[in-house]
């Protein structure tokens, strides 16, 4: 934060040089009405109220500390199965205990005006269900990615919304980022020429085996439905473009007890009809890797880490220099709730509404069915 | 060099210290002792004599220049169509004026026998003839990539090494030189665990659309063989493993001058019986990338450039560090020309000998199939 230490300095000089008495006092005001201009931030306007719905750890560690940097969003109500723990947040995050539910009483949320958004934060395959309910309820809704475990889900999902005259958005919080927003700008300007190829790796390598991602009926599939959906996400949306082909290979380590039903490793190709190839990873056997980089005719412009909750760094290779961007460092769930809220308020449609999650849910599908066929599917 | 800096630092502080008259005369003795142990290389043991074949970029910018840093190789004789260029590298390089030869006169290399080995560094579609015609002139072959245009005429070529009882070597420099050597051993010792991912880019945007290597007939293919061949060999390499399946997409732009007759962008992916899955790219149509990534259970590992005659970068991450490690920037051709050399001395097969060559074209061509059949195909 360079500019924050110039102003410090600036200010101190000026306290230095400003003397006793009187001329102290005046400084002081004026710098009293600098402060004030700009370092407090306006109050907020009108905020959304979120109901939260799954308090696991990216809820407790990501979701609910993002509403501090939330301009149009507020956490309003929590569902939990356990009771204590919802109580402990709703103390922290200022809930009311009379706006704390469990799965049996989360029908009620339509009784109670303070929400108007539900965050669906559970296990994919439950995804389908507390969706179309909270429709059902009147509610909005932010849904966690991959939006659902098959595409007829996803289209029940979508549905609901259009039934309820609600919006449905999937939470691919990536797309609200400036990072991840600039990679975009750069490949849709052709700032660097045409895209040719986008290589995108993304993976870690996953613990407890006994965690629901592991299981095949609550994720819907292993390290694609959860964490390849990043690199399949990034192809799409820095291409603009929907793939016309796709060609896989999966493997799995026999005997390990995490893959006794989901896919450890998935290597998929996408074929874009502009001509740009993806070769994209997806792994729960590596070790952490979250990057892609577009290969364009005059460069070559990537992030790594791409995807993570902080830190990104871009790099942009022309010619023969390499040059870092330093943009923002934003909250990237504040600002995709907020961005779902300003939807909300101002009657539009968000970026990556259930749509969006029902293409990437089909798509996922092809490359499953490229990976067991060995045969490129086509579109 | 910082090892450079300090010795010329201490060697200045000493003087400093050793004062005027008989001190200085011992200091700078002792001084001329410590230079000559250090600084001045043992003479040359014997070197073999190299014919170089073609007289194109490669062979004036990296081949002749790399004998000043060879210990076992020393140039003896060109091969040119070109009587003028031929004169001029002959009279640089210390090549006596009998010892330059024309394509016509290319049999009489079995009468000069200065010449230990011919160095093939001619289009693709010659590497074959010019190869068995200097085993059957008796002399010992070091051949460019890729080896040739098509298997048969690569176990042509071996067959003919065979029959003269001489040495076949392909110019896989990078097998040659620390940082790719490097890799290799990070990988087969599981330094970050068993390989479960290996991610290789390589491609330019090739100029000229009137050279040979735009010409189904020299080069046999397109980027795929001339450059894409390097992220086929890394995977190799690093795994030590043979691939059993292989997928593939390609993409050349239409009306695109460079690529009426080969293909400009073609990614392939490879399974191994480990099942360690890599994902590469190869192409003449995006901007210079050369880079390649092993992904492993602990960690990564990473060579970016991975293959550019200098200049090589390794960079590994383990828990949350990334660690650059620095080795020697050696010359490549030097090395493995001199590796040739070593093997003829003393009778011992090349790391890299015809058979290797052979291996990748199967296997270029099984990427082809399997690119144009839309099917994985199984080796």
């Amino acid at each position: 934060m360079p500019d924050m230490r110039q102003k410090d300095l600036t200010r101190r000089g000026f306290l230095a040089k400003a003397g006793r008495g009187l001329a102290t006092a005046q400084a002081l005001g004026a710098l009293a009405t600098r402060a004030s201009a700009q370092q407090v931030p306006e109050p907020p306007g009108r905020k959304l109220g979120f109901a939260i719905v799954g308090l696991g750890s990216l809820a407790i560690n990501q979701i609910l500390p993002a509403f501090a940097r939330a301009e149009k969003s507020r956490v309003v109500a929590l569902v939990s199965g356990h009771p204590e723990k919802a109580r402990k947040l709703a103390l922290r995050y200022g809930v009311a205990p009379k706006s704390i539910y469990d799965y049996q009483g989360y029908d009620a949320l339509r009784d109670n005006p303070e929400v108007d958004v539900v965050y669906v934060v559970l296990p994919n395959s439950m995804h389908a269900e507390y969706t179309i309910r909270a429709h059902q309820a009147g509610k909005h809704v932010l849904c966690e990615k991959p939006m659902a475990t098959t595409p007829a889900d996803c289209q029940a999902m979508i549905d609901a919304a259009r039934k309820a005259s609600r919006k449905l958005m999937v939470a691919y919080r990536c797309r609200y980022e400036p990072f991840n927003q600039e990679m975009i700008r750069m490949a849709r300007e052709q700032e660097l020429g045409p895209v040719k190829v986008i290589v995108a790796d993304h993976g870690f390598n996953i613990g407890d085996p006994t965690q629901w991602r592991l299981k095949q009926d609550l994720a819907g599939g292993g390290s694609l439905m959860d964490i390849g959906v990043y690199s399949l996400q990034a192809a799409r949306y820095v291409t603009g473009e929907e793939p016309v082909e796709i060609a896989a290979m999966s493997y799995t380590t026999p005997g390990d007890e995490r893959f006794k039903e989901v896919e450890e490793t998935i290597d998929f190709q996408l074929r874009f009809p502009s001509g740009a190839l993806a070769n994209c990873s997806s792994s729960y056997g590596y070790a952490g890797v979250n990057r892609y980089r577009v290969v364009a005719t005059k460069g070559w412009f990537e992030l790594e880490p791409a995807t993570s909750y902080t830190g990104l760094r871009l790099r942009v290779r022309r010619g023969n220099a390499v040059e870092e961007r330093n943009l923002p460092q934003r909250d990237h769930f504040a600002l995709e709730m907020d961005h779902l809220s300003e939807c909300v308020m101002d009657a539009k449609q968000p970026l990556t509404p259930g749509e969006e999650g029902l293409r990437d849910l089909k798509l996922m599908m092809a490359i499953y069915e490229a990976a067991r066929s060995g045969k490129t599917v086509k579109l």
